[in-house]
């Protein structure tokens, strides 16, 4: 048996107990928890079967109360003995992609990322499209292209058109861009043709990952129109390792922006989901950016409202993100094609003039909030820029 | 021991034999082949494992050269003596989803359906947008509510906006429509930084099925700018149980029309891909279009190519559906906001005038195309609409 130490200030103490999937050299991707700088193996620890597989999915589907209480269960746990084979350093595991992604869907719920990429886009119309404030706009990603923080990004290659050519080329990105946001993972399902309302949030949502969207602009902007991003956006989401449970999130809740005009009936929220979450971008280890997720607009609980309002039916697995968090200072905007506003205003990264990302370059997103005793972490999801490869094209 | 009669002039004869999922009564949904007006039980008949499963994924993931032998086998198996109970009447059998859906991407790949919505929507402007002749625009659909043929279809609600409202209200679709389509299954997917040729189609592809992508006209007006459709989609999309296989398809092969400007390289197809396949939608059992699929632009070769050109893989079960597919007469067009001019010119059904679906309306869509000795058949995919719920909302 061992003890686990937390170190004093650890963004991973008891008030935290992020979930994730990982593995030993030689031994099968399982579920573990992460308590300080130690990962437990959960089905080692409590002997359930329901932690050794390759995902979380089977364990969220247990559905909320088993949710809290697996959380309590592990409180006791890793303040007593543990067994030593359940317990292992974070440098010694390699993490996997925590879920078996369903359906991926981004939301767009940042009212000045939204206005920034009107500008951008559309320099010559209003920058909020008239249903911005009504509805929280997002659409489908490809779920088969999520991966887990630190998988290398291979350059993306496709069609753009600069407003001055006459005609499309192909080739590599040449605005390759991230988007940070945060993710939000169905445990609990609902059925076809009901929905799940802004009060039953907690009952179907699991927990929050980082999220780094990332986006080819020039291949975005040229397919964009009429039936959204596709390309752009297709080749690669990254997402941190570990799942922070709602459960872990009550000290950060706060209010969202003051909602005007007012939202319909089935948006209307009865507790506050915004979230005083603080992110960090780092581009080649320097902070660039320091997104606060407490300016969104729209909540994760009125996105999964929104979301299955239609009927739609939500899966154990769903992942959504709430699209680039930005504030309103320069330096809290999420994207570089914001930060650098469509690269006319580079960044200084370690001296360099920097607008989008060359090959070679690393991209990491952290992020912190209050928790029940100080501060809790997501932890990161990170990744670096491969060249493009013109195999087959 | 039986044999398999096939009545002449079958729709389901040697050159067809597609693949589904069913169950009998108190036992579990397994793989199928039809032959005639039978459904062939294949894990019974071949003593094959991999039949035994609730999709077609499996056996699907093991590649062209497995398919191609499976084929031949089949050839011989019915026409010689079957086991008595590896064999099942059509109508005695429950049909489910064929396979376990992946990614779904749904195109836009008819120029005349492009035309007329760009029409509709934005009557101001250009009808097809700059991009359209360059790439087949498509943008991703919910997997999640994918669903077989005979499942009825709740009309769903949302928020919706007539160009004359001040401000949006919530309420069930007043303008449900359909799209008939043609969906591609991937059988072999294709890794991560890498992407499929043209040529390479036949190796990953696996087969075809209908598609109604039901779509909700309101909800989309309002929602769809910037990102695209999504609610006004994601509440359903449809799909034939029976599986064509591309080996099927040789006979149905035709070229694309002229595409003009010429298409980058990526794009470019040594072999036709166009498919010659004709489809019937009726509505309430009355025939009310003809849309004709070897009209669309862009063949199923240049959308996988297109679609996993930016390095994005494609797994064993993605969906790309064609997008509607609407021919150059009025009663080819694949949708009723086509058909019946944005509701403004109602087509008579069963000698009432309508425009948009009702409650209790059923639409059907089939479709046949030549095969290798006289017409094959996709069966049809069908569904009914039900009344909104307002349950939770």
């Amino acid at each position: 048996m061992t003890t686990i130490d937390i170190p004093e200030g650890s963004l991973f103490g008891l008030d935290n107990l992020p979930y994730g999937v990982f593995s030993t050299p030689g031994t099968a991707p399982r579920v573990g928890v992460r308590v300080g700088d130690s990962v437990v193996d959960l089905a080692a620890a409590l002997g359930d079967e329901v932690f050794a597989q390759p995902s979380l999915n089977a364990f969220m589907a247990q559905g909320y109360d088993r949710w809290v209480e697996v959380r309590s269960r592990l409180v006791s746990l890793v303040q007593g003995d543990v067994p030593a084979a359940a317990v292992f350093g974070v440098d010694e595991v390699r993490l996997h992609l925590p879920v078996e992604v369903a359906d991926y869907v981004d939301f767009y719920a940042s009212e000045h990322h939204a206005s920034n990429l009107g500008r951008l886009f559309r320099p010559d119309a209003e920058p909020l499209m008239p249903n911005w404030k009504h509805l929280p706009v997002g659409y489908h990603g490809r779920s088969g292209t999520v991966v887990v923080s630190g998988t290398d990004i291979v350059r993306p290659c496709g069609q753009r058109k600069a407003p001055d050519e006459d005609a499309p080329t192909f080739g590599e990105s040449r605005r390759l861009d991230i988007e940070a946001e945060l993710g939000f993972i169905v445990g609990v399902g609902s059925p076809l043709g009901s929905g799940v309302s802004t009060a039953d949030f907690t009952r179907h949502v699991f927990g929050a990952v980082l999220v780094n969207d990332w986006s080819a602009r020039d291949i975005q902007a040229w397919e964009y129109v009429p039936l959204g991003p596709n390309l752009g956006k297709s080749f690669a989401t990254s997402i941190s390792p570990w799942v922070v449970p709602l459960l872990a999130l009550e000290a950060a809740r706060v209010p969202t922006p003051v909602q005007d005009p007012p939202v319909l009936p089935y948006l209307r929220e009865n507790e506050p989901w915004g979230l005083d979450v603080d992110l960090s971008v780092t581009w080649n280890g320097q902070e660039v950016s320091r997104p606060p997720y407490r300016e969104m607009y729209w909540s994760p609980a009125q996105m999964l409202a929104h979301m299955t309002v239609n009927g739609a039916c939500s899966r154990t697995g769903d992942l959504y993100a709430s699209g680039t968090i930005s504030g309103p200072e320069k330096d809290q905007r999420g994207a570089f094609i914001e930060l650098t506003w469509g690269g006319k205003e580079p960044v200084t990264v370690n001296g360099e003039e920097r607008s989008f990302l060359l090959d070679g370059d690393e991209v990491s997103i952290s992020a912190t909030a209050p928790g029940a005793e100080g501060r809790i972490g997501f932890g990161e999801v990170r990744g670096r820029i491969l060249p493009a490869t013109e195999a087959k094209r």
